[in-house]
């Protein structure tokens, strides 16, 4: 057996991975320190209710034979592709259910979709951004190229006349800066896209957090983009999903490579590789799209906005530069002394904080750090009574 | 963007999504006609109570914030690893948890697997065989060799000094042919793939179905194993999952490609394109592996074997030669009139009745012809009844 050379130009680990095995020798070290968790974008408050009472009349269907349930549909059950073009029906989004592909969440979708493109595809890849993108590239052997995110463009880059890519990664909301395109800036992307033929990948994982009403929730709200974009969504920031798992990928029927439609080639991807999301799950997420899911949803993303503002109030008293954090749950500040993992130490051992320093998102995120407000608000007042001291 | 021109070489489309269209066809041209279906191995009784109930159980710690759960363990939680580390030691095989891997489900597992080693390996497949290996393989790219399962050899190919294989899949009961392999033969592959360096992907998905007790139910029952090979089971025959989705696959320790460890490898690959499977669901599948879940499986897998006797019986009595479905779902049977897929059609259309065509699962399989044994009793005698008029 020949191993996948392109492994070895991995960084050792997954970032997160890396992020809890220092937490965890930290911990072994100092078991009687109180830690706050500020670091991987996970979740606290509980599911939605109408998802779990969902979720136990599904499981009880599946103890009795007549409800009983086996392989379900490649791209999910009907009753999920339906709630889900409901949902974005309301943003003004049409879309046929054979467009929508329930996968187990937007990190298996984001890091699998690209099966069905060549590695002679020239990857385009903002920076800093979450890194699924750049590992799962490398492990193909593709070519990968950056846009540099800046403090001076917003974290917002554009494509001028040098960008020249084949696929394009786009996630508004950001992971890890919380920026968010404006339509104008989306627009720029998708006539790019559209005039050279290249594929926008469009991770949305974070458009519930969006409050401001003028800001896209998806590319699909940008006239063009149903020809050269596809959009990854996920229930895991949108309705606490983390570790219940469900997500979705948009793949409209227009879009093509040459005469091939990708919706046809992802079909034949999942079909042989996958056999959809569990119907327990599959239930537990439609319920989340009904409208009493969907409220207490929002309840939940309300009380994590609230924890964003009290972290960026703090840093703001500190004079700590930051941004993000208004329609995301993402904090995202200048280190204090520059280095990023340096300061990753430093707030996990003299102040029991863990983040994630900016330079586990790429070399452009150097000298910045990421805040999540996914904590309880417990913990978030704690760490900025502790972080007055910083 | 320019697509993965791998996909040309792959049929239309995967087997059963075939089937599913042509089932759905003859359904739409004649409501009235009521079809039995022993075609995709797609089980039918409900899960174990202890399954329900643990599923119920875990959804509720969802919705309280004392006992939520986010992001899990890439590998899987520790309970379920655990559950199904006393599974195998009660096969007298010793696993050290690291060494178990949670996933969604055995396809994808066998799917994914081959992320992590070059497209430079040649792969050695069975002839007929489950065709997700075949598939993917195509997909990536590799050179692919077949080995041919023939009535002959019992549908049990073992290796001879043509044999030349860096990566070889054995699924033993075999799908589609039910074949099982003894120890012996099993000791056959493991030596020829330590002497050679060759990877083994065991798929062990049906091995729960094994009533004599001298044949393996795990390729980690034969010595020398630990060092060549990798084993992917799957709750979906096991405990009727097929809809609620969760696997397993063994990565041994001492696995290595020269000095590389395939755990670790696997373990980045899953850290990065995986999330892990939902809570819920794995604390279902823990549920599986106590003395009452076993206990309401097996009430299943005996109720199935059950129907696979029936099925048996009338192919004996038809004159029609057969095997399998002894320790296995599967009953194989000669095609009256050869052909398998005019077979397949004669049979949905005049009987009624759908079951796989042989030649779906490779060249070998032609004339030949897959009957599951996942049917209700019913409609198993049902068919049986029809089958008279062949």
């Amino acid at each position: 057996m020949k191993i996948n050379n392109n492994f070895n130009s991995l960084k050792d680990n997954y970032l997160f991975a890396t992020i809890a095995e220092r937490v965890t020798a930290f911990r072994n070290a100092y078991p009687e320190k109180k830690l706050i968790r500020l670091g991987i974008g996970d979740v606290t408050l509980p599911l939605p209710k109408a998802a779990v009472v969902a979720a136990k009349k599904a499981a009880d269907e599946m103890s009795d034979k007549a409800t009983f349930r086996g392989y379900g549909e490649y791209r999910g059950y009907p009753f999920l592709q339906s709630a889900i073009a409901g949902y974005y029906a309301d943003k003004g989004v049409k879309l046929a259910e054979d467009e929508i592909f329930v996968s187990d969440g937007a990190k298996s979708d984001a890091g699998n979709f690209l099966d069905i493109f060549g590695t002679d595809n020239t990857v385009l890849i903002p920076d800093p951004v979450y890194p699924v993108y750049v590992d799962t590239n490398i492990m193909a052997g593709r070519k990968i190229v950056y846009i540099a995110g800046t403090k001076e463009n917003g974290f917002l880059p554009l494509p001028d006349s040098q960008t020249k890519a084949d696929i394009i990664y786009i996630c508004s909301p950001n992971n890890p800066t919380g920026a968010v395109y404006t339509k104008d800036g989306l627009k720029a992307w998708v006539n790019y896209a559209n005039n050279r033929g290249t594929l926008i990948l469009f991770d949305s994982a974070y458009e519930a957090f969006i409050k401001d009403k003028n800001l896209p929730q998806s590319i699909f709200q940008i006239d063009g983009a149903r020809t050269c974009a596809v959009e990854i969504g996920s229930l895991s920031k949108t309705a606490g999903f983390t570790g219940t798992r469900c997500g979705y990928t948009i793949v409209p029927l227009e879009l093509k490579a040459g005469s091939i439609s990708i919706n046809k080639l992802w079909y034949r991807r999942q079909a042989t590789k996958f056999n959809g999301v569990s119907y327990i799950i599959q239930r537990a997420a439609e319920a989340v799209f009904t409208k009493q899911g969907l409220a207490e949803a929002h309840t939940n993303i309300d009380y994590y906005i609230n924890n964003a503002a009290i972290l960026r109030d703090a840093l703001t008293k500190k004079g700590i530069w930051h941004t993000g954090g208004e329609n995301s749950p993402y904090v995202w500040l200048k280190c204090p002394g520059g280095d990023s993992w340096k300061f990753f130490d430093r707030l996990l051992t003299e102040f029991n904080i863990v983040g994630t320093p900016g330079a586990g998102f790429g070399s452009g995120g150097e000298g910045y750090f990421r805040l999540t407000a996914f904590g309880s608000r417990e913990d978030v007042t704690e760490a900025v009574t502790r972080l007055e001291k910083l």
